[in-house]
């Protein structure tokens, strides 16, 4: 029994998932399938690329991960699929995958990447307008059924890659920007747990406000207050105690995010 | 392993959707479930039909999709299956089959419609307000392990049908409308592509505007560009490249759509 | 095959509700997993409560209901797996199990809760700000895989309980309260059908409206009509034919509802 994930910037009005659901199901009526998100924006292809790295790593070895946020759809933009070590990726070549292959790379797990390019492994009929029924959903069901990647394209060594934000180190701290604001209006910074050693004595500066050390969880302070801890995906985050800090400060994605060590 | 869909306007907040599942994984434990949209606006009988009839194709022979959109519930509308060629169609007879029947009947597959009236396939209470779980629910269910559709109910031959608005040929081109804005805000006509010979040239009126020519996909234009094309359920649609074309031209179901013939 | 359901206040934009099905799947891949809700408001356990106690008496003998709505997480409120007659419950201890343990005491099911203290039992690296993925969805997903609930943690008596309100009988009638709006705008109140006799003439006042009788479905008066019935859940409800209850008396939860006897 494997796992198909789904990933997309779909809504919930149309029945797209939906849709999917019923051909991969026509293709492998055992595989498992869970949504992580169809709230992507539309169109923003680093939203779901973050999202899709924070949740791949949780599901099963053999897992197929497919993700569809995809402006270009039908032009000249690749179809993909990866093997980086046991979890597979399915969606289209524009930099969804930046931060999981990045990842991959960091671990040094093996990375096969392939050119869909075999449609006898497609729906018969491939709209121009929706690849994650006619080609992603179709390929997901097959790579789930135990095809081999290398069956279903030609390899590749250069898939599209986003720019992604690094944090910058100042001199007296590291200077960050908010890259997520979740629905709970928590925002998490690109400053990993990693970067920095938890012991030391911090600061953190945000839309001119000093939260003064790290908290270890949200309830550690009273509601209301403003506090920095790492969330759980590792990263320096800002959160307003059973309130939203993000409306709180009024941020947008790319905010700075200042961590002083003091 | 069969598959069962589930269409409502329940929404997410309160769980019925939810709840529709445990009545039915109690009585068919191994059937797989997938969502297509519980997001239908209330009681809007003909986005749901729509929604259906774009959806159902996609999912293998023998599923049975529930559909719920249902302002006239406990009352006596009747509760209906249908068994439509290999898929199976449960809920109430207000017109939300209207368009999985008449496709049904365009392609000429074998129709059998039952008025569900054998309540020792319901769960033992039936609330007069929540049909999808007490009676469609488990009625699916029971289609799903075998039950034949028959012994559910009385045959019927009058289902409820609504008026679907159908383009008019006005000499110079075909005079559509919308008839759905999708979570992009791509405008779908009801100007079905099989109308009219793609290779001729045209060009689209809506609400002042005038598009030259179909494109392929949207890619094919710049972003912010306004183009006219064909759809994934093959269908003359107005969208906005990276953008939400409904936003930009202020439209609303049932907006004129002209398709003109150059 | 047993059936997992989840609840949280999570949204869908993060994808963490899939994040806990990936930990699920890892160590009980054959489990159904059923979404009851993840749009609790942020922090609301008593909604959370609600929808749980309205929603888990569907599932089959032997589900395993996740439930996460949890401010105080990674403090010193304690993760908790209770066993209520057939059903177990896996989450956090403030309060989000009441409704459910007050049915379970009312039924006379055998009760046995549990504080979880077994980290064999978790993932291996346990943040403080996810439990969710951390502590609860592995905890489930043993429990549905046959581990009892005695080797999970340590019995415990005193869970903690929200204080719920309840309906008084001020001699002329019941008075109660809205505790719940649902996606429609219907209101639901806290009294229960099990406390007056059905058949005696009432009135309903809620906000300086007086509805004459109850109905026993929205369509029996015309749309527009203000009604009262009898809801899904066996409770008083005010509802507007076709229409939001709500929106159209301006409601919130805790305002009065009244049940006079004629």
């Amino acid at each position: 029994m494997t796992v198909i994930t789904l990933l997309t910037d779909f809504g919930d009005l149309d029945g797209y998932p939906g849709v999917m659901k019923g051909v991969i199901w026509t293709i492998a009526p055992q595989v498992q399938i869970a949504d992580i998100s169809h709230s992507i924006s539309p169109q923003n292809v680093f939203q779901g690329a973050l999202t899709l790295a924070r949740s791949a790593p949780f599901f099963p070895p053999g897992t197929v991960h497919v993700a569809v946020v995809d402006p270009g759809v039908g032009t000249h933009r690749r179809p993909l699929a990866m093997k980086l070590g046991e979890h597979y990726f399915v969606g289209p070549d524009n930099g969804l995958f930046t931060l999981v292959l990045e990842r991959a790379e960091l671990l040094g797990v093996m990375v096969d990447i392939v050119h869909l390019d075999q449609p006898d492994y497609w729906l018969p009929d491939v709209s121009r307008v929706f690849h994650g029924r006619d080609i992603f959903a179709p390929v997901a069901a097959h790579l789930s059924s135990g095809v081999s990647i290398e069956i279903l394209g030609t390899p590749i060594i250069n898939p599209v890659r986003l720019p992604v934000p690094k944090p910058v180190n100042n001199g007296t701290g590291l200077l960050g920007q908010v890259i997520h604001i979740d629905h709970f209006g928590n925002l998490s910074s690109n400053i990993h747990k990693d970067l920095f050693t938890q012991t030391r004595a911090v600061a953190v500066n945000i839309k001119g406000k000093t939260i003064d050390g790290l908290v270890s969880t949200y309830g550690d302070r009273l509601p209301g207050s403003l506090v920095a801890l790492i969330d759980s995906s590792g990263y320096l985050s800002i959160s307003l105690v059973n309130g939203d800090a993000s409306e709180s400060l009024h941020t947008t994605i790319g905010d700075p995010v200042e961590l002083l060590f003091l």
